[in-house]
C-alpha cells in the first residue's frame, strides 16, 4: 500500500520524502516491492524527474543495500566515465595519480553494446583477474596504490537490480536515475575525490552537449551533497579517442601513453588523461590544478604511472610478457583505405563501435564471449589529408575470417573526406566544479 | 525488444502506432510482455497521454482480446456509470429501456472500495445468479429484452488483467486508461447505442468537473470511433442519489421507482433514470428525446418497466416474493436525528459511503463477503428544514450490533444543517453528444 501511494505521489509530480526513498529501495531490494511497482515508479521520475535532494536521497538509499568501504585516512580518489568509443583513459589516469600519491579503489565494470569495459581490457591481460575479493581489493589498493576490479554483488545490489530493469523498461532516459546509479557505486567505494568525464556524442550515452552538462551537474552536485570533493569535464565523443577501439589494442595503446609516447594520433588522448589526472591530484590534495598537472607529468615522464600499472598487472596476477607475447599471434586482418583525396572531417564514434562489435570485442548480449585480439585500429585522426589510397584503418579479428569485409564496409562509412581541412574541435567542451 | 522501443516512445511523449498498441496488448495479454513492461507502460500514459485515435486503438485491442458479442439486427443500447453512492439507477433504466423496445443486454460489475456493484445489489434477491454464461445472457436478453449480470472471464481478459495491476503501480488516474477500460468492456457486449453517467464530486471517483466532461467526451468520441451511438451526462455526486445506500435496500428503492413512487425524496433520482432511459431510446431508435421521454413515462406508468424488471429478475432464477420476506428479517438499527435546527445544506456522499462500507454494505478486499441488509437509509434530502431531533438517517445492519454506534457517528458528519436554505444545485450538469 505504501509503495502506490509513493508512486502516485511522484506520478502526480510532487517531491517524495527521503524516507519513501529509502523505503522503496528497501523494498525494492528485499523482493517485497515486485518488479512492476518499481518499473513504474522509474517511469514517473523519468517523466517527472527528481529535485537535487532527492536524488542524493536515492543515491543514499542505493549506496545503503550493500557494503560501503572505507579507507580510513588514506587519501583516496576515482575518476568514473559515462563510456566512450575508445576510451582507455582510466588504464593510464588510474596509475598515473596513485604515482602522485594518491590511493585509488576502482571499481568498474564489463561492457555491453557499443559501451567497452575497462574490466575485459585488463582482462585480456593473461592472468590479470578482474574479479578480486574485496579483501583482496582493500590488500590491493593498500599495497599499489590503486586497483581496478569489477563490482562485486556486495556493493550496490539495488543499483544491479534496477539497472537491470530499467534497461528492458524503458526506463533508462533519466538524469535522478543515471546519477543514482552511477554515484551510488561511486560512494560506496569510498574514494574522497571523485571526477567524472561525462562524455556527449555520436558514441556516447548522452548524445547532445545539453544533456551531458545536465547530467555532469547532476553528478557533482551529488557527490558534494554526500561530502566529497567532486569536478567534471563534459568531453566530445563524436571522434573514437586515440587510435585502437577493441580490448587489447586498447590496453597496449594505454601502455605506450604510460611509457611517453610521442604519437600525434595520441597526442588528444594523451592529454585528456593528463588533464582528467590533474584535476583528481588537485581535488584530493588541495593543491592548485597547474601544481597538480606538472605533478602529473613529472610521474608519467619518471615512468612512476607505468610502474604504478605493472606493480597493479602483477598484484592482479597478470603477466605483460605474455600480454606481448599475445599481440603477435596471427589474427586476420583488413585495411581500409580513401577513395577519395581531402581532408577527415569526420569520424564518427558510433560507426567504429559497431564496426569494433560486429568483428567481436563486445557484447550483443551479456554472456557473449570477447575476442580480446579484434578490434580496429585508426591510421588517420580528424583534420588529416588523405589521398586515395591512404590507409584509414585496420580492422582485426581473431578466429576465421568471417565478417572481416562486411565489418570493414561498415567501417568505411564512418569517414567522411571533405575538400575542406574542417575546423578545430575542443575535446573538453565544459568544466563543472 | 519490440516492447522497450514501444514504451520509450510513449516516454518522449510520441503516439504510438496501431499495430504497435495491437501488439503491446497481445503480448501482455498472452503473458509474453511481463508485469513490470506493462506498469512502465501505463505509467508513461499516465505522464504523456494518448490521443483520440490512440485511445480507440487502445480500446479496440482490449476489446479484442477476449470474445466479442453480436446481436444481428436487434435494436441494443446499455447504460454505463462510472459510479456514485446510492447509485441504484440501472436497476430502474435497463428494464425501462428494455420496456420501450430496445433489447438491454448489460455486463455489470460487482462492488469494492466505495463503489457499490450493480450485481451485488441484485444478488440480494434470493435465487438471483449474477454469473450467467454468456450463452445464457443471450438467451436472456433475446427472451426478456434485458439481463444484467457479471462479465465473465471471457470478456476483455486484457482489461481484467491490466486493470488488476494498474491498481497497485498508481497507474489509475489516465483518461486514456479509464476511457479503454470502460469501453472495450461495453464495445464488447456488442450494444449499438451507450450511454455514459460520468459522476463528480466527493463521492464519486473523478472528482472535479473537468475531468468528469474529459472522460465523459472521450468515452462518446471513443464510442462513436468504434461505429456505435453514443452519449454522456456528467451529473453530480456530491450528494447520495435518492434515499437508500446499501444493497437491498437500493433494489428495494428501484422497484419503488419502477412501480411509480410518489416519495418526493425518490423524484430526482426518478427524474435522473427518465433523462438517461430516454437518451438510450432516442439515440437507439433515432427519434427526438421529448418522444423518447414521453414513451419512456408511458413504459412507467403503465408497469411495463417493472414488468420486464420482474421478468428478468425470474429468468435469472430470482424470487421476489423472498425479497420481500428478505427485507422483513430482523435487523439492528440506529437512527441519527439532527442536534441543531436550521436547513440540510449538505449531505456528504462519500461520508454516507464510508459508513455504509463499515456497516459491511461493501468489500474492504475483494474476498469480503457483504450484509445484504447492512446501509443507511435517508430520512431528508439536501434543502430540507429540519429542527433538533429531526430523524436524518437510518442505519441498519445483520448479525450483531458491533460497530453499528461508530458508524452512526461517522454518518453523523455527513449532515451540514445551516441557518440559511442551500441555493438549488443541478444534478445533470453536461450533457455531451
Amino acid at each position: 500500500m505504501i509503495a502506490k501511494i509513493i508512486i502516485d505521489k511522484k506520478r502526480e509530480g510532487r517531491s517524495l520524502g527521503s524516507a519513501e526513498i529509502r523505503e522503496f529501495v528497501e523494498g525494492f531490494t528485499k523482493g517485497e516491492i515486485p518488479d512492476y511497482q518499481m518499473s513504474a515508479l522509474a517511469m514517473a521520475i523519468c517523466c517527472r524527474g527528481m529535485t537535487e535532494r532527492e536524488t542524493a536521497d536515492l543515491t543514499e538509499a542505493m549506496m545503503n543495500s550493500g557494503r560501503v568501504l572505507s579507507w580510513d585516512g588514506l587519501l583516496t580518489a576515482d575518476k568514473h566515465s559515462t563510456g566512450g568509443v575508445g576510451d582507455k583513459l582510466s588504464l593510464v589516469i588510474q596509475p598515473l595519480v596513485a604515482a602522485c600519491g594518491v590511493f585509488v579503489p576502482s571499481l568498474t565494470g564489463r561492457g555491453l553494446g557499443l559501451t567497452g569495459g575497462t574490466a575485459d581490457k585488463l582482462e585480456t591481460i593473461p592472468g590479470y583477474n578482474a574479479s578480486l575479493s574485496l579483501e583482496d581489493f582493500d590488500r590491493v589498493v593498500r599495497s599499489c596504490g590503486v586497483s581496478m576490479t569489477v563490482q562485486t554483488d556486495e556493493i550496490t545490489p539495488a543499483d544491479k537490480k534496477l539497472y537491470a530493469l530499467r534497461d528492458v523498461t524503458g526506463t533508462v532516459a533519466s538524469i535522478a536515475l543515471i546519477t543514482s546509479s552511477i554515484l551510488s557505486k561511486k560512494l560506496a567505494e569510498g574514494a574522497g575525490a571523485l571526477i567524472f568525464d561525462v562524455k556527449c556524442g555520436s558514441g556516447a550515452f548522452m548524445k547532445s552537449r545539453e544533456q551531458a552538462v545536465e547530467l555532469a551537474m547532476s553528478l557533482v552536485a551529488g557527490a558534494k551533497a554526500s561530502g566529497r570533493r567532486a569536478a567534471a569535464l563534459v568531453t566530445d565523443m563524436s571522434t573514437p579517442l586515440g587510435r585502437a577501439v577493441g580490448n587489447a589494442n586498447e590496453v597496449a595503446e594505454a601502455i605506450q601513453i604510460l611509457k611517453g609516447s610521442k604519437d600525434p594520433l595520441l597526442k588528444l588522448v594523451a592529454d585528456l588523461s593528463l588533464e582528467l589526472a590533474a584535476l583528481m591530484v588537485s581535488l584530493s590534495k588541495g593543491i592548485a590544478l597547474e601544481q597538480a598537472r606538472a605533478e602529473c607529468e613529472d610521474r608519467l615522464s619518471d615512468m612512476s604511472a607505468f610502474a604504478r600499472f605493472e606493480a597493479m598487472v602483477s598484484a592482479h596476477g597478470g603477466s605483460l610478457d605474455s600480454f606481448l607475447a599475445l599481440l603477435e599471434k596471427p589474427v586476420f586482418r583488413f585495411r581500409i583505405q580513401s577513395m577519395r583525396s581531402g581532408y577527415v572531417s569526420g569520424i564518427d564514434a558510433e560507426k567504429v563501435a559497431r564496426a569494433a562489435l560486429e568483428l567481436g570485442a563486445g557484447r550483443q548480449r551479456q554472456t557473449d564471449a570477447i575476442d580480446p585480439l579484434a578490434g580496429v585500429t585508426l591510421d588517420v585522426m580528424r583534420g588529416d589529408k588523405v589521398s586515395v589510397g591512404t590507409a584509414l584503418a585496420t580492422l582485426q579479428k581473431s578466429g576465421d575470417p568471417n565478417g572481416l569485409e562486411h565489418a570493414a564496409a561498415e567501417l568505411y562509412k564512418a569517414f567522411t573526406v571533405s575538400s575542406q581541412a574542417p575546423a578545430a574541435a575542443d575535446l573538453i567542451l565544459e568544466r563543472i566544479d
